[in-house]
């Protein structure tokens, strides 16, 4: 049986940023603050760029078109901080903790994310406004 | 002479959560999430609530009054994700970038921000609407 991995504490998989046109803002993050440009895949209709802060990624989110996720976002909200993912020990553990919380989930169960990751998103009305993704190390 | 410190490269030093009643949201990243919390000195009319997250830190600020930057936030977009700062090698030089790029700055020079840390901020025009803090190892 293999061993269960240690437990390595809730940190910040990365935040994601809506942005109206990628090109203009990736030089910021990849030439002024100096952030390593690493390829992810497109998700939920948005051209994605990642770039390495430490142990964390910054995301930004091009959407393909208005009525995706990013794009209702950017039309009602303009463009700004999208969501916060935090990876976690034990995806199932952490979302059992939010139902005996009271704390009211978008994805009732695990989906899979990009890059291949069991993912979560929490509704933004229990965290404070936050929109939260938790993914699973 | 002492020698200069290896470079540790760019990282999320913090996100600032913009909340209403601290002690409301305080048990979510705690107990749900499972953040370690860190004591934090007010700072520019917050009391703030720091929870570890790996090598980052979440801040959930609630401001003393309407008149605060954060109670000002609050009125105008209501609670959620307020700023991103990023911890960089040389300030100086990352200021001196973004006045080469074109980009507008709160702070025109590097201030002493809480916890003693140098710090500036940039303004979100010039960043497809995300507030940066920027602050030094």
């Amino acid at each position: 049986m293999p061993e269960k991995p240690a437990a390595r504490g809730t940190r910040i998989a990365h935040v994601g940023l809506a942005v109206r046109a990628l090109d203009e803002i990736l030089p910021f993050y990849r030439d002024v603050l100096g952030m390593p440009e690493t390829p992810l895949d497109d998700a939920d209709g948005a051209r994605i760029a990642g770039l390495v802060a430490g142990e964390s990624l910054v995301e930004l989110l091009e959407p393909a078109d208005e009525s995706s996720p990013i794009g209702k976002f950017l039309a009602k909200r303009g463009p700004g901080i999208h969501h916060i993912c935090f990876a976690v020990d034990d995806l199932d553990g952490t979302l059992a903790r939010c139902r005996a919380a009271g704390i009211r989930l978008i994805d009732e169960r695990p989906r899979i994310g990009a890059e291949g990751k069991r993912i979560a998103f929490l509704h933004p009305s229990a965290t404070a406004g936050v929109l939260v993704e938790l993914s699973e190390y």
